[in-house]
């Protein structure tokens, strides 16, 4: 199974990246082919066999703990494909494929009244699924456990409770502040090529291993590890604002990491992966925010930029510079959002989906509830369902439960920066000199060695000494914004 | 059985065409595992079972001819992989494996001993194999057949005995000739990314078509079909001589332009590839001899490479460079050799595989009988194994019985050229206008539609009206070679 979805992979990879279009049909079918052939054999009387033979106490007790952690994960999967009645399933993939179709066009005309049946459907069939696979406290704590092992609506209603009360405010001042950053210097001209340059060069600092991975061009950027060896970066660019490329790339270059340095002892096995969703995006957001929006790392870097731009930086200092990238405005689109506003873009989301299979909500006061969000957390208000409730792919695809690993994702990277200020204090002497070795070695110890032997609150625990805590990015935000802002 | 070698080709085109190193120990796991699950379903109890219903006289009056095609087909391979028996197969893998990294050394220190006894294994194991397989009028037609179905030494030993004795005389006059045409030029410093962008304007005359591929680099060049709709080429640079990059790229062109015509109806079964290496090679030594080295061809091309070129060719008119790109010198390595002594080349390896396997030549004697030929054939002597005896990789992989395909495509090449010219006589006058359409449609027509649905052989009556004819090749050398050289 580990081998077929090695070869899934390189076929994905292969398929963003330039595969000819002529060829995207007979691909599509030899897809087709190796997911449900993995899919069987996970589903298979084989797999039931091994399964009821490895998980008796006596064969626990014989077992290394590779092998018990990676019986867990079978057993997990295959209840969680077994328990669905295949027909139902079937059926579920197919409104699957029109969903995101419809969704497409229906995101075009901002009509939200074509794409609804589709989402009540979606939403129907995960009812469903919740009900097959069962749940303890909160309904929608099943769906966000295919993401998030361990998280709960518990556990996300203090923190998310907690961070909005702090940030909602924030954000206001900061759109009433008088001193707004000069950002005109980020749009000039910059060609791909020299973007590009800069970028590896960038990649190499953070310790992205080029002998176990690629950077290549794309459309919609992504990491990918086919295994520890071979952990592949996609970026696109744009000549007229280099952000997306250079902090795009830090922040798949993060994923990557953490792929790259996954113990070599679970190669093979289905235990080499990132162990959730938020993890790997705490990775990503680690490198993003917390190294690359860091004004120390910009003394470093900001003179290696002017080498490779085209003059746009020359009068720019690292203060101006620094203020310019971490600019900070309510937006409409989540992919477009800024490191503040960014957490109520998921928190809107959060409470929508916690409404709907809690049965509080219905599909079709989306967009008027939707909207309602918007104007209260972030103080403005969409024109139109296409760049409000119809923005997203997620909902189509039937990913309820994903978007919550995103702000999680950033609450833990927070936490993990203050763990390593205990042991790295001179973090911001380490970006000046661009010796950033220390801080991905402290996250391979902490993270990244574990794969998926460890869950993600087993993670944070060990790392931090403590469970979830959202204190650690509320003051994180207030600091750094009350300073870029000037606020009192 | 189709998707899964569909995914090893990607795998295998990926690894070639910059995948990272560290990553390639897992990527010969999972590319072992999907072998071997091929091999696996081809001697399958099931796969015997299909066969044997679909073969009946009965079945076969109700299938399509593509399916009886197909049976055929897979009764081959069931035949070839069943009948040895499996633990002297996996030893035979084994000792393949020892014979290739052993010949590496042995070539480059040019110790024939050190390979011998691997060679004498892989000898022995083979001739095994012909028992277990049988053969009718010579075991060496065994080998044959699985390069070239239909193929046998008394066609071979007719063909090469009569082309011989009209090339050896003609290399012998050329390199007594005066006029040896003028090659500095050709020498300059050409941009890698000139050559590429040249070399697509190329591919594009050719009507190697870019949405069904794509063009990369590697260091041994390429082409792979996946499917009709994503035929790839790669291709190798060299600064100081662009011919390596011009003329592979249209070699392997040719090979791909093959793979991208063959009939959609065969796509996702068996049949959809070549039929041969045979038929495979004349496509590509088509376009590079026959289209590429033609007067014609540059008369329109010439201006176009003086473009991309950096003025390296400004003072050559169109009949120097012709005569420098044809010109023809005896040397010692075959993939090194030019269009006319190259067919010397294939013979000597064709009488000594023909000799060992059938017992008149022992491998102890081959540094001294392929010396002797080369003597005799080309009038050159290696100065020691490495560039003699042990130059190419095929008996250390076990490839026996390969390399007269090469010398068959040439000829059907030719003889395919002949045919053509009497529906396209105007066969020049399109070279010179880039108008390669009608070139492609007729190959298309003639061999490339059919896929594997019809064998070799054949192709070349159906498409020439009669069986393999030398006189062709011989022709267009005599005719070619007496004008550059202005032999009487």
């Amino acid at each position: 199974m580990v081998a077929y979805n090695g070869a899934l992979s390189v076929m994905y990879w292969d398929l963003r990246t330039g595969a000819p279009k002529q060829g995207v049909e007979q691909r599509s079918n030899v897809i087709g082919i190796l997911s449900g052939d993995v899919f069987e054999m996970s589903t298979s009387a084989e797999m039931a066999n091994y399964l009821s033979k490895l998980s008796t106490d006596e064969a626990k007790q014989s077992l290394s703990s590779v092998t018990n952690k990676l019986v867990e994960e079978c057993q997990k999967e295959y209840d969680r494909n077994k328990k669905i009645p295949a027909e139902e399933y079937k059926e579920y993939v197919v409104i699957q494929a029109q969903a995101e179709s419809v969704w497409e066009e229906a995101r075009e005309k901002a009509d939200f009244a074509m794409f609804k049946p589709y989402l009540e459907k979606l939403v129907d069939f995960n009812k469903k699924f919740i009900d097959y696979w069962g749940y303890k406290e909160n309904k929608y704590d099943t769906l966000l456990h295919m993401y998030e092992p361990g998280m709960t609506v518990k556990i996300l209603d203090d923190v998310f409770g907690r961070l909005r009360s702090e940030i909602v405010p924030l954000v206001k001042s900061i759109s009433e502040a008088g001193n707004q950053p000069e950002t005109d210097f980020l749009y000039a001209h910059f060609p791909k090529d020299k973007q590009k340059a800069f970028t590896i060069e960038i990649l190499k600092q953070m310790g992205y291993n080029f002998d176990a991975g690629r950077l290549d061009d794309t459309v919609h950027p992504f990491a990918i590890g086919l295994n520890p060896g071979d952990v592949r970066i996609t970026t696109r660019y744009d000549e007229k604002d280099f952000r997306m490329a250079v902090f795009g790339t830090i922040h798949e270059g993060g994923h990557a990491i953490y792929e790259q340095n996954i113990s070599k002892e679970l190669v093979g096995t289905p235990l080499c992966d990132g162990t959730s969703m938020g993890i790997h995006e705490s990775q990503s957001l680690f490198y993003e925010n917390f190294v690359s929006r860091n004004a120390s790392f910009w003394k470093k870097n900001l003179e290696l930029l002017k080498k490779y731009s085209s003059g746009q930086f020359d009068d720019v200092s690292v203060d101006d510079y620094y203020r310019a990238i971490n600019e900070s405005k309510s937006s409409l689109i989540r992919i477009e959002a800024d490191e503040l506003t960014y957490p109520l873009h998921i928190m809107i989301r959060y409470e929508i989906e916690k409404g709907l299979f809690n049965d509080e909500i219905q599909v079709e006061e989306l967009p008027q509830i939707w909207n309602q969000k918007y104007e209260e957390y972030l103080g403005i208000k969409p024109d139109n369902d296409g760049v409000g409730v119809l923005q997203d792919v997620h909902w189509a695809g039937g990913s309820f439960g994903y978007f919550p690993s995103y702000a999680l994702g950033y609450m833990y990277a927070a936490q993990l920066k203050n763990a390593m200020m205990k042991e790295l204090p001179q973090f911001d002497q380490l970006l000046e000199e661009g010796s950033l070795q220390p801080i991905q070695e402290w996250l391979t110890a902490n993270v990244h060695q574990f794969g998926k032997m460890k869950e993600p609150l087993e993670i944070l625990e060990k790392a931090t000494g403590e469970g979830l805590n959202v204190q650690y990015l509320i003051d994180y935000l207030q600091e750094k914004y009350s300073k870029i802002y000037q606020l009192s």
